[in-house]
């Protein structure tokens, strides 16, 4: 076990959207976290040098001790292949990535190479979620309700690549809510029944209807939807034998029974930073793909119907 | 560690086409395994009592110390569920249920039940896989070429459910050719790329091609086609550093460049009975959802076109 204190260097692979909204600021208020290079075909960084490629980031800083890996899906294996093999503690965005086969391969190699993986999943993050967690572990669930809706064009700008095989659809927002429902419920939860409804012009699904059960027969049900007009809707409502709990505002927001009991801005990318250095500090991984399991059945065994085609 | 020789009692569960076909005449060559009775809403047996439930067959036949489930798919969750949680040993037919979530769960409760969870690959009891994984294991793969191909007509009359969400249309013969090189080959492999023919009045593939990789970038092609006209073409080539591996119809013929090393008629659901028998005297479980996965990762990750209507 290193020592906590003393921080680890770390290197960003792929700067675009994502790592400049959310990774770049979370790094700097992340104290034990030292930002010392990038890796990225075409950007450039005011305070650190931006390499081509991982390998030449590498190369130029052995002191390199992990890696945030925030490209495009389908690159993730091979780039958290090669630092693995490195030596190096490995972050990845969510989804962990483009197939649950290659997340199992670099889990095993993880192990192998005796560093730490971590799979972020930033919306557990959420300031109500724990808190959440913590009081339904004690409560007979009895109903769930997710709604997880946005408007696709305000939340993901000429992002085309939702759209095409590996983009998930809607579900790019949606795992999120699953991948808080999977860690906050007692019970596990699986797929009984799911309609999707793919543009005419698309591969992934505008928007979903979502029936899960769990091993007692409790329903959850979800709907996810892009064609949301107005504010977002990401919120939770679960029924128990102890009143009604709602996680809404993305996690933000905790309601017990009508009344609030946490409200707070989130800061889910600084405490995604400061669990990457634990693990890292305790010598262990934490990759659970539960989440995109459930993406990968509800592609599997959804029913499609085509819909009107997504013309940004 | 119950004694293997004095044998178990079975209760079979499903006794549709597949149960006829198979596993009755395994289960009748199997010295140790005794059927006892068989649940099935509509079927009868000669010689075993049939009741309409899975549960009135447990209640009226206490001695049933293990299940075979063989119904379709989308009902095996809770048909195992139930048998888990009364105690019994669980063979569950190909694939080992509708999800990756629900077979999760499953794992989970059989080690809980401390009860023996077997998913049943049938054709990696093919008479030529053990042998070519243990020739394989000390070769450096090159290349794999795996051709899958059936006519639907001949081979899955009448079947309509395999065109329906969770029948997975030509993965259901497919994932047979997955289950054997997932065991087979030395290194994991995952799908880089997948093209998924689907009728316009289907909702699951009629023919796929498929492109893996392993972590060392050996290339693994995959071609299903449910419109093979003909012999099937069941057949895996290997290229080694050690020469060419052909295992083909199905499994059960083995040869090493161009030379035969093994041709058998195949046994494989004795040899499958067989191992469950093993499994249960050794007090362990058997539950690989590897071949499972690779078929959820390519509805996740694959490219869908649509093609013409199959009409049978």
């Amino acid at each position: 076990m290193s020592d906590l204190n003393s921080g680890f260097s770390l290197g960003l692979v792929g700067v675009g959207k994502i790592a400049r909204d959310q990774h770049l600021p979370a790094i700097a208020a992340t104290t034990n976290c030292h930002l010392i290079a990038a890796a990225d075909p075409k950007a450039s960084l005011p305070d650190v040098p931006v390499y081509g490629a991982l390998g030449a980031m590498l190369d130029a800083h052995p002191d390199i001790t992990a890696v945030s890996i925030c490209t495009p899906t389908h690159l993730r294996y091979s780039q958290a292949r090669l630092a693995l093999l490195r030596g190096k503690h490995v972050l990845l965005e969510k989804p962990p990535g483009a197939t649950l086969s290659e997340v199992e391969s670099l889990i095993s190699l993880a192990a192998e190479q005796g560093v730490s993986l971590f799979a972020a999943w930033h919306s557990r993050f959420a300031p109500g979620v724990a808190q959440a967690k913590k009081w339904l572990v004690e409560r007979q669930v009895q109903r769930v309700k997710i709604e997880w809706k946005e408007d696709v064009r305000v939340w993901h700008p000429g992002q085309t690549w939702i759209w095409q095989p590996g983009g998930m659809g809607v579900f790019d927002p949606g795992i999120n809510a699953l991948s808080i429902a999977t860690v906050i419920l007692p019970q596990p939860f699986f797929l009984r029944q799911a309609r999707l409804l793919v543009p005419s012009n698309a591969q992934t699904p505008i928007a979903a209807d979502l029936s899960f059960a769990d091993p007692t027969g409790v329903e959850i049900e979800a709907a996810f939807d892009f064609r949301q007009s107005g504010p977002p809707i990401w919120d939770i409502h679960i029924d128990t034998d102890g009143g009604r709990l709602s996680l809404t505002q993305g996690g933000c927001r905790l309601e017990i029974d009508g009344q609030l009991v946490n409200e707070a801005e989130e800061r889910e990318y600084p405490e995604l930073y400061a669990r990457f250095a634990e693990l890292i500090a305790s010598g262990i991984s934490e990759v659970d793909v539960a989440p995109l399991r459930q993406v990968a059945d509800a592609f599997l065994y959804g029913r499609r119907e085509v819909t009107d085609a997504f013309i940004e």
